[in-house]
């Protein structure tokens, strides 16, 4: 495939999709499934208008964490790799990706109940279905429209998460190939087994994941442990952070965005919401001083770079359990995230792997953990092993395993597709002059 | 006039205004103009204390946008002048903006109906008469203040967004008084003739502007045109973008601020948001796609600040038509946009007179094409060329021929006047040094 | 003390907090305290959850406000010192501030009634009692959960906004001593004299806070002043500020989050709310403007840098009164402590002592101005001299000058407990270093 090609195809693609667009009708032949004006809660509405706003806001964040870490000559290609998230899946998401997402269950029938792998696709397509009245089970006090864009942007911030694992190296055009393949393949049918109401993950297995422990961390996670794999390491990996206080900023960004993430996730303005946010910020504020006073122990400096990804860490591990779990306990969670994740990060074998800013040993591992912790204390009703039992515990476990299996290897097999059609990695030349300037005629 | 004169005017002005302050009574004399308290919704107050929020933090993200692409020596300068509109619009929308913008009508007759030009200046002077009451026709679920507010985040971005094309050469002292000359004289009355009930271009010619696309972009982008055409081209136009991260963060804060400007525009935190947030997002996203693939395609590459300007571009155009567009059609709105402004930008002609960061270009030409194409498709009863036929679609279109008109010859006869009492361009010497340095002391 | 032991007793300590939050059973015996969830009001929970996140960016906002200021050698360090806040002072308000500020009073009886000086520090040890209900007297229409979180917010950044007067020279372990100290034995008595409903300072003397001119800006401001005299002058205090863009950054960021901060202190999403929205943003606007022109006429230039400065002091005086006063008074108010600070800034007495980033004169100086206008101006019933006459303006001055004393004094003593513990000045060559290599093994 010349070079050329490839971008007239994407410009053709997009006057295609543009085109459609303008000539789409959209259709409301779902009208069972949703409420009516009435039940709409204003204060919800104010809410998830505000947390979605948040949740935008992440991304910019992240790609500020990110582009203060890596080295002076692919700082803004790093960037832009997370920033174009905003531009693809949001795109994608109209399309097609909240239809695999939430769209009515295909999936496998177990004791006469159907369980979900994904959604179809035809359901909420351009989306169709997709108005201003709310869903009866998904959203039920906001209008459908808004609980589709607080899940846009949680599409949206997974797989810039990724990026973080094989920058520097990556080729712009296949990473947008990567994420569209991603989307529709992993992401979309994950985040369905997981929260949609028949889900095979959420319903069967009863698996609790309030703000996306596994939809967003470890498929995140894993698919850059894939990615590297598939990719390799990079040619130079010596370089010191080139703006430390980028990556402040976009700590700061992530952690007010996550008051959205997290909080938003209870989908009203109430005692929940409040929950949530007040294990957030608690866990995170625990994993950051954990993580210096751990490496200082551990014969490294306390540093702002250290105390960013530690806070990151404790954001990451109270994810899945923010509205299941009392203030105290968050505490624990970030104390227990922030030694694990910092002890896989200075583990020598996974150094060797070149997962560039340790996308694995932040997100993955310390989504595991939220897993994990959160299969163990969850609050309520069956909902983990201290409220539950060890059978809850073990199906649990379970789920997690498929979704480690699912995730990794799918990744893997949609990066070997990519690499056939465009190759990932940028020519050895490009590497050396750095991807700013040989993929985007750019430079600091 | 002698450099130290002009400076203890601006002071013994700002004295002044804040003894008058010290001593002004607020009168309520307009009590039949309002509703009760008990017509206030708090859901609604809280989204537009938000989005008012969101807005505020438009500007210094627009402060970023622009400084991230001028010169090296020119960056401080140029975020100032985006800053300094916090400053001095929102003291002039207190004085007297706010009541020139939405004051009892003074116009002309047409019908035995009076079309409003502007407002009367004395109706809120200093905020008389805005209180915590609801207006009956103006935002009647929220306290007036808070409408005020919300509005005077939107006077305060537009002079900022016109800095771009005269950057790098204009005068501190001379942009402020401009500025003030700009929100009196063109600001308040064009929103006026918009936004108020009785508003010529609004309620006479039924034109359309959902969040600002006359008010906001179209009248920022012919300022800008005009300012470039009074100030004349740089002496060296040759450099390269300073800092493509404070673009990209820049453009973070103004696409997260974007949905307190078009979401807060219903406002209220009801369906009408959800869908004006919708719109928004994936407008961005698809004129930000748009962007970098039709840079590709022309032989450029794909680059950060394409995917940034492109994104703008896509805020801009959908600005007009957030609340009055199906999903889908916001994906050709942007798609189509981008297009449109990137053939201007490096339009050859256009070039040539050097709108330093291409204004008009962007938020004209944007502007532009969002009241066109919002004039082809918003939805409602006699809303557009689909829904209502020519006679509709003729009427917007002699509106937004006056709105041209209006603000672009009103702008050129302020900058003649502004040039006459102090130049408004710096001296040559000054220029070369850079801004920063010979109108702040401050550098990079 | 050797280096490493007092870092193992800091992960010993975290390990401690951690695992008592494990096993910590919160208890609910004051049941009699708080209200039902029917008294819940969702639109104030969604407002308070968004200004609860608004206030949480301040601190990230304050490190790039002090940040970009710093000399380049220790600009990290700076920026750090804000962030880690939200790690240590999140714990320590969970752990016991927040018991210790809200608990039930513990103080003095004056004509049989009890007066605040602190709360008991087990009520709301690690959140016991603090649930999804709302309090009968505090914040009575949100969750005592959702209280406590905002206020956290609050206790987060005063101890940053201290640090920008012993910068460039404090040691980082004996600056999370003292900020521990601080937090425990002057913020959390001075918010509960001041806050609580049978608090000393608010309810006998009956001064007026709206939202933290004593509690943060007072307290920060003298703990400021007793620093800079304990740890004396920097080495060498020649240095231009390093990045003035990222000052500008900071500004934006604060003046955002203030409108949580201000409006957020109404409790409800609200026409208080509005009010203080309103004076908050134009007492910052009065302030920004006769800061540069005071400059100018003073032979200065007009400055990013003078600017920004002007508006935080606007955003500091007009914080005890937002709510309590008409909005032309907010104009006034931005404009009498732009001219006072200005003066103590640039006071020859002041300067000699090296308050690196002049702490007093902005945030003390200011919030004492705050706090004599609000003396002097606030409505209400026996609310200032204006309103209740001399004998209520007389209560209020005493109670100010025991504010200041206690803030002084209370911090220089604990500044000179914690020099005995671990000394507070980094070594000769570590200054010189700077603090960012010497400290944290990081550089710009």
């Amino acid at each position: 495939m010349k070079t050329e090609k490839r971008w007239v195809i994407s410009f053709l693609l997009i006057t295609a999709i543009a085109i459609t667009s303008l000539f789409w009708k959209n259709t409301n032949n779902l009208e069972n499934d949703f409420l009516k004006t009435s039940n709409l809660n204003y204060a919800d509405i104010a809410w998830l208008l505000t947390s979605s706003s948040f949740v935008l806001l992440m991304t910019p964040g992240l790609s500020f964490f990110y582009g203060g870490m890596v080295g002076k000559k692919n700082v803004i290609s790093t960037m832009l790799q997370s920033f174009i998230s905003l531009g693809v899946v949001s795109l994608l998401w109209v399309i097609v990706g909240f239809s695999i997402s939430f769209g009515s269950s295909i999936g496998i029938e177990i004791d006469g109940i159907t369980y979900g792998l994904f959604g179809n696709p035809f359901d909420f397509m351009f989306f169709d279905n997709v108005s201003t009245l709310p869903h009866k089970s998904i959203g039920s006090t906001i209008p459908f429209i808004l609980f589709a864009l607080f899940q846009m942007k949680f599409a949206v911030i997974t797989p810039a998460i990724i990026t973080g694992s094989f920058a520097e190296r990556v080729r712009f055009i296949s990473y947008l190939l990567f994420i569209c393949l991603f989307t529709i393949f992993i992401y979309a049918p994950l985040c369905h087994m997981v929260w949609h109401p028949s889900g095979l993950l959420g319903a069967y297995f009863g698996i609790k994941d309030f703000a996306g422990g596994t939809v967003v961390h470890m498929s995140a996670g894993f698919a850059a442990l894939a990615g590297v794999l598939v990719l390799g390491k990079r040619k130079d990996k010596e370089h010191i952070p080139t703006n430390i206080p980028f990556v402040l900023l976009g700590t700061g960004m992530l952690w007010f965005g996550w008051f959205g993430f997290n909080a938003g996730s209870a989908m009203a303005a109430n005692s929940t919401a409040a929950m949530a946010f007040a294990t957030t910020t608690i866990a995170s504020a625990s994993a950051m001083m954990t993580w210096i006073f751990f490496d200082r122990i551990n014969g490294r400096k306390v540093s702002a770079l250290g105390a960013c990804i530690g806070a990151v860490v404790g954001l990451v591990v109270i994810t899945p359990a923010a509205g299941f779990i009392s203030i105290p306990k968050s505490i624990f969670f970030g104390f227990i995230a922030a030694i694990v994740s910092n002890l896989a990060l200075n583990w020598k074998r996974l150094k060797k792997i070149d997962d560039t800013l340790d996308v694995f040993a932040c997100h993955g591992v310390a989504g595991i953990m939220g897993m994990l912790l959160t299969a163990l204390f969850a609050e309520g009703e069956n909902a983990s092993l201290l409220h539950g039992g060890w059978g809850v515990f073990s199906h649990h476990m379970i789920a997690l395993f498929l979704v480690a299996l699912f995730t990794f290897f799918g990744a893997l097999i949609l990066y070997k597709i990519t690499n056939k059609i465009i190759p990932l990695r940028v020519s050895s030349n490009s590497e050396s002059i750095g991807l700013d300037l040989s993929q985007h005629d750019e430079k600091l």
